[in-house]
């Protein structure tokens, strides 16, 4: 078994408790109160289990097999699941909590107190306001802002609610105590007011329901519909649950 | 008196002019050309006077009292208030003048050459182009650009003026030579290519006159106005703010 | 000659091919797959030759004449020509090719696999997502985004075209697979779905035809077309590429 190895650099907390076989890079520092799993690479210019008076005392609690880039912060009192990746100069703040398979792009902006399920995916430079809920294999893309105040400022917050396999594209605003239901597809550079229907397409400022998800065809000359996108789309998800998936369907494909 | 602490690995340069009781992380560069004000905290792996030709030898100088988060960077010829605080991986480029309790959130980029008033608060990631003029008391926040190109590129830079308490929602744009007057709300991902009258509410692409700010209802059941959002939302602020605020109220109503 | 500078605590692999004259600046790390040229600048917190698997154990190599600011992240496999120019917290992934006097602005996030002629300029914010093509004297300003997946997500890459001359405005949108064409400009706020025509202005959510570029007057006064750009604004072109615009412009002019 590779050994842990922390950079001669690195700024290491005794009081951080760091599994095995855990890498950790130049100039990074890890603070005190800090759980990191075994396998867990944490690259250089990081500073991880950042003093937050808001975490309450709770630790910050990264699984094992991870890969946090470098440049990233994470404050303590939060809990990520086992193999998070994140791109560069990630930000994640106290009380997220986010399940296995994490992703979070370059530049992403986590401002805490929500929840992320399993498999879920930011592209680069996402803005997550506080007390938004978000489900398993969901996909945001980049410069999409998850909003909760709904007359700012004010002391009052809705989060925003983005169910199962639902995916935001890229400049969308999603404003507060939305619902954006399951395998729904918000269209880019769109603002949306109201709840979005399951395997809906919603699109504009305000966003508008344009279609069906169904109706809409892979570009790929196959005249298959592109959604539910777990379709055709495997990559980074498990053996499992591709099989699932793959019987769900056939099992839908026989009843129609 | 806690005296000041510099961190070992800090990077500070002897000509800098360090006041009583500051903090300097590790990591951290601390250029020449500098002047930071008592109990003031600079974290780990910020840039502190950043050299700039452009800032024509004039030196960065920080207010005391004043908390500079991770990963930020300040070039020198600029000034700031009191009091300020900052998320992670601010840059404020020179030829900033910002008054007291100013707040910058994470990934805030100040092209610099602009003036800020006093306790004026910027949500994460927002761009301020050159020339901007922020009043007292403005909220802005995430991914709003304030831009001064007005036909890109060029050599003109007509600045967007934002007055007091002013508040421009998530996504938005405001084109260049646009003033936003005293107490106006722009919604969110709109774009502002004129004037806004004070207290009202503008949007839309390109935005367009919604309603008089008072006529937002609070959505926490009270029935009372959103707006002018200092009749309820005070965290931050002085006591003595909040008392001419209430005043200033009381004597309205007494008029009405 | 001035040698080369390393600062005692970067941290430089003694593979890394490193030209004369280079200055590398505090707690930087140079990975062992790099080519610096002569005479180039790389500040503080960066990463340079970020080791990737996609890569393909081609080298990052950094024109002459170049310089990269603080904390930035170059990684291992992309070509980037001389005079490159960067602001801070730039990220440039693999498989990115750019010619000479390359500009990315502060926080540039360039996803890599693309291409990019000589002196094109990203303001701070952009987001280019792989496979675009860039061609050469372009100008992107911030917060704008380049797509690729038609619908996400999915395995298809649609990249986008951006032809010479060409200018967007801040907080745009280029849907996947369309060109804008030579000299056009995309105003601000706008979502791009259909290819933009030579020399012609397109904005709004979807984005529409407004009028010829030369329609835009200069607010200066001058009653002059702001466009072409290259009329007028030279700063930081060659005084070759400037005399040979003058020609055209002359030639134009006669024949007309």
């Amino acid at each position: 078994m590779k050994s842990t190895s922390i950079h001669p650099t690195a700024i290491v907390s005794p009081q951080a408790r760091i599994g095995n076989s855990v890498s950790i890079g130049a100039f990074t520092t890890v603070h005190d109160n800090v759980e990191i799993g075994d396998h867990t690479v944490i690259e250089s210019y990081c500073e991880i289990g950042y003093p937050s008076r808001n975490a309450e005392g709770q630790p910050l609690k990264i699984g094992k097999n991870s890969h946090i880039r470098s440049h990233s912060i994470f404050y303590e009192g939060s809990v990520i699941g086992d193999e998070l990746t994140t791109g560069h100069r990630v930000t994640v703040r106290e009380k997220t909590r986010a399940g296995r398979n994490f992703q979070i792009g370059t530049l992403g902006d986590i401002q805490g107190h929500c929840e992320i399920g399993n498999y879920t995916k930011f592209h680069s430079n996402v803005h997550i306001g506080q007390h938004a809920r978000i489900g398993n294999y969901v996909w945001i893309f980049p410069y999409v802002v998850l909003t909760n105040d709904p007359h700012p400022p004010s002391h009052m917050m809705l989060g925003v609610t983005i169910e199962d396999y639902a995916a935001i594209a890229t400049m969308s605003v999603i404003l507060p105590g939305v619902t954006v239901k399951n395998g729904a597809l918000v269209g880019a550079h769109s603002s949306v007011s109201r709840d979005v229907d399951a395997d809906t397409v919603v699109a504009g400022s305000p966003a508008k329901f344009i279609c069906e998800t169904r109706a809409i065809k892979l570009r790929d000359g196959s005249k298959q519909s592109a959604y539910p996108w777990r379709r055709h789309f495997h990559r980074g998800y498990s053996e499992e649950d591709i099989a699932a998936w793959m019987k769900e369907f056939a099992e839908k494909s026989e009843q129609a």
